[in-house]
């Protein structure tokens, strides 16, 4: 009988309370329900349990019930505890464990073990793999290449629909994907010369040529081309499956459209944590590794954090008349940085999504630059009156003012043109914008707000 | 002939030059030119010149060449750009535009338009369409009713292979998708019983029934639930497609994965946005509107601003004293800010990708504190000996060491903590964590650093 399973109390999602069981099952030795309850888990929940449980139940699991995970599950768990939990693994068990997953899926899992024990398990492999692996792993990182799935279905233009669904029948299930949405039709010399979706064929006539099925237009991707324009072209084509191909436009795979969903995740995922200096999305991560991961940009932080303070450095006999001015001076440079990381985050996203090109990215740096304007004067106008009514100072107050609208200009000009230059320049926007934007509107907020003060209250 | 189009030259992407080209010969007014140009695109690419465009050439296509622009073109438009673009045009005209898509796009169009006119668009429907928007619209805003599809293909269980390609055959262009990659099973009261993929389908032989083919889990999703977690379901258990039911379990419609990939990546974009206090992707928006809601957040950074200032406040005498110390304060709060954010920023992300809920989420807070103990004796010590050099004063040193340390523990646990805090009390962790981190790094970074100089150097 089927399960049916409704979403409203979520029941095929493994749920904390779940997890707990299992957990307590774990401490109190019950080694018989802990492996029934992981056999029982498909890929996701499996990897969900392996994500959640604490360390050293996630050791007991993998040593004691290592045969009940269903092999999917590695795919599914996060990559870098992937890693760890293969590398802690003997290679002859990796190598069974990956000879029993999809062509792409096996790829995954393999390309993130490090390079002597990935080829000690490569060597282990059956041959047919060990080729299909090793050509994978030749093609660069984050290219087609590495997503594509050697199983696919290609059918030569000629046939008539009849002659396809007789020879899909006929096809053994071991060279066929288990699911697949669209067939390939290819040349005579194995160039893809189209698609035919699988809800065409089934409609059309079984005397019907395949080639008068073809979809209008083809999209071939080829092999070399970056994960992330891939993923662009799925998303505006809103395509299900397409065809990588090889210099020579040979066919030599499909990427579907569930890898593309993580990639799509990945890519965003990447933007958000690089927008925050941080490298990998690593909860799993042990915590040496994430420190000194994170060092980096925390230390050219300090550079910048150390730049700002030598400008306030310039003015330290003004300071020391008028103290006010050290308390206030906060205020210009962290309004200047929230203002601009607005810009800069709209910037950084339209970039990602393609919707800013050279064509465009000078209306947006313009259109930044005025709302820096109008919300400069707003503000100018709020901390203006808060500052005069705090320390009973106008000139005080309208330097104020005139610091936070220059600082908010700047914010918006550099917010939008820094992402923008640095794509321009073929620099990632995501990684280096935040830190060179908060060094424009500390110094400048700085400089601006102390310099006006020394030359007019002095 | 088929039209193949490869990659390397991106063909069929519009390039800038292409855009140029066109706005070339509307500027110079060769007319039949530009509605060949504009006729000649599909709609991703008609969508993307009309987005990159100026607003004047804009204006001209979409006056004097509107019946050259495919109808899908607006779906696949930036939403605040396609919502400015009909409510320009008469709404018979847009009647009759959402009467040519498919329902799940009608829906998403219409549902962006102001209720005045909206209600008007939708009066000038032809009933059957008219009725499908309404109860669309009345499920809520974000949840998967809005999503659904009415155009899908259900068969009762009791049929075998050979009945529903008949079927299937035999049924209109008109009520069955364009696409589909799955069937669903029905029972004779209207509920699913399941899902059989087309590739399974179509291998099958023509006496099996149908219900010997379902799928072994069937993830029917209620209709109101949270877009959000329609597409962490798709993501988790590489759907293609998924049935929508009502509280009887009666099926409504299809969810189908391109509609997902646009949520996960309107998803992502809303979290990164979030983060930085913007509210929405919205390089279309007109200025005035852009900085009104920006101002909000600014306005609420300007508090916190003022909060730090406070703190520096009680110093006064301290810093009059000293002011090395106004020189200094500034780097220990923007340490503590950045290293705040990137603990932060990994567990906003990790609670949106589900990888943290209530049975780890003390684990990922303590693991943060540590990397903040960590990363914080290792820059007191870069720090310490900066500022021992720089003002020849070793206590100074020894204070602004001891305040870094204190502050990156208190950006770990507190960056980490609000996050997961925010979501269990069932407040989005994206919108508010920032402001409430940076309050707090700033707060305690001023007050230990400047309380402690107090204590110790006066």
């Amino acid at each position: 009988m089927q399960e049916n399973l409704y979403l409203e109390d979520a029941s095929f999602i493994l749920s904390d309370f779940d997890i707990q069981k299992i957990e307590e099952n774990i401490e109190q030795g019950h080694e018989e329900a802990v492996k029934i309850a992981v056999a029982s888990l498909n890929a996701p929940n499996c990897a969900d349990l392996l994500e959640k449980v604490s360390e050293d139940n996630r050791q007991i699991i993998l040593n004691q019930h290592a045969s009940a995970i269903a092999p999917d599950t590695y795919v599914e768990l996060d990559p870098e505890l992937c890693k760890d939990v293969l590398e802690d693994m003997e290679a002859p068990q990796v190598a069974e464990l990956i000879s029993s997953l999809e062509s792409d899926d096996a790829l995954e899992v393999i390309e993130n073990l490090d390079a002597d024990y990935q080829q000690e398990v490569i060597r282990k492999l059956p041959s047919k793999i060990r080729i299909s692996m090793e050509e994978g792993l030749r093609f660069p990182e984050y290219s087609a290449g590495r997503l594509l799935q050697r199983e696919f279905v290609a059918i030569p233009q000629s046939w008539t629909v009849a002659e396809t669904i007789d020879s899909l029948k006929a096809t053994s299930e071991n060279d066929i994907p288990e699911f697949f949405s669209d067939i390939f039709i290819i040349t005579s010399d194995s160039q893809v010369s189209g698609k035919v979706p699988l809800s065409r064929l089934i409609r059309a006539g079984s005397q019907i040529k395949l080639d008068t099925l073809i979809q209008e237009e083809i999209y071939s991707v080829p092999a070399l081309m970056d994960q992330e324009e891939v993923a662009q072209i799925f998303r505006r084509e809103n395509l299900l499956s397409a065809a990588v191909v090889d210099s020579q436009e040979k066919m030599l795979g499909v990427i579907t459209i569930d890898d593309i969903v993580d990639v799509i995740d990945e890519e965003a995922q990447e933007d958000i944590l690089k927008l925050a200096g941080v490298k990998k999305p690593n909860i799993y991560r042990d915590v040496i590794s994430t420190s000194r991961s994170r060092f980096g940009w925390l230390l050219i932080n300090l550079l910048t954090a150390i730049l700002a303070s030598i400008v306030i450095s310039l003015f330290d006999a003004t300071i020391q008349q008028i103290v006010a001015l050290a308390i206030l001076m906060p205020i210009v440079a962290s309004m200047g940085g929230n203002a601009g990381t607005q810009a800069l985050t709209v910037a950084v996203r339209a970039l990602a999504m393609r919707e800013v090109s050279n064509i465009n990215s000078s209306r947006v740096i313009w259109k930044e630059t005025i709302v820096g304007i109008l919300n400069g004067i707003a503000f100018a106008g709020i901390i203006g009156v808060i500052t005069f009514f705090w320390f009973d100072n106008i000139e005080l107050g309208v330097i104020i003012a005139v610091a936070m609208i220059i600082n908010l200009i700047v914010a918006g000009f550099f917010g939008a043109g820094i992402p923008i230059f640095l794509n321009r320049i073929g620099s990632d926007p995501a990684i280096s914008s935040t830190v060179l934007l908060t060094t424009v509107t500390d110094v400048i907020g700085f400089f601006v707000f102390l310099g006006l003060a020394a030359i007019f209250l002095i």
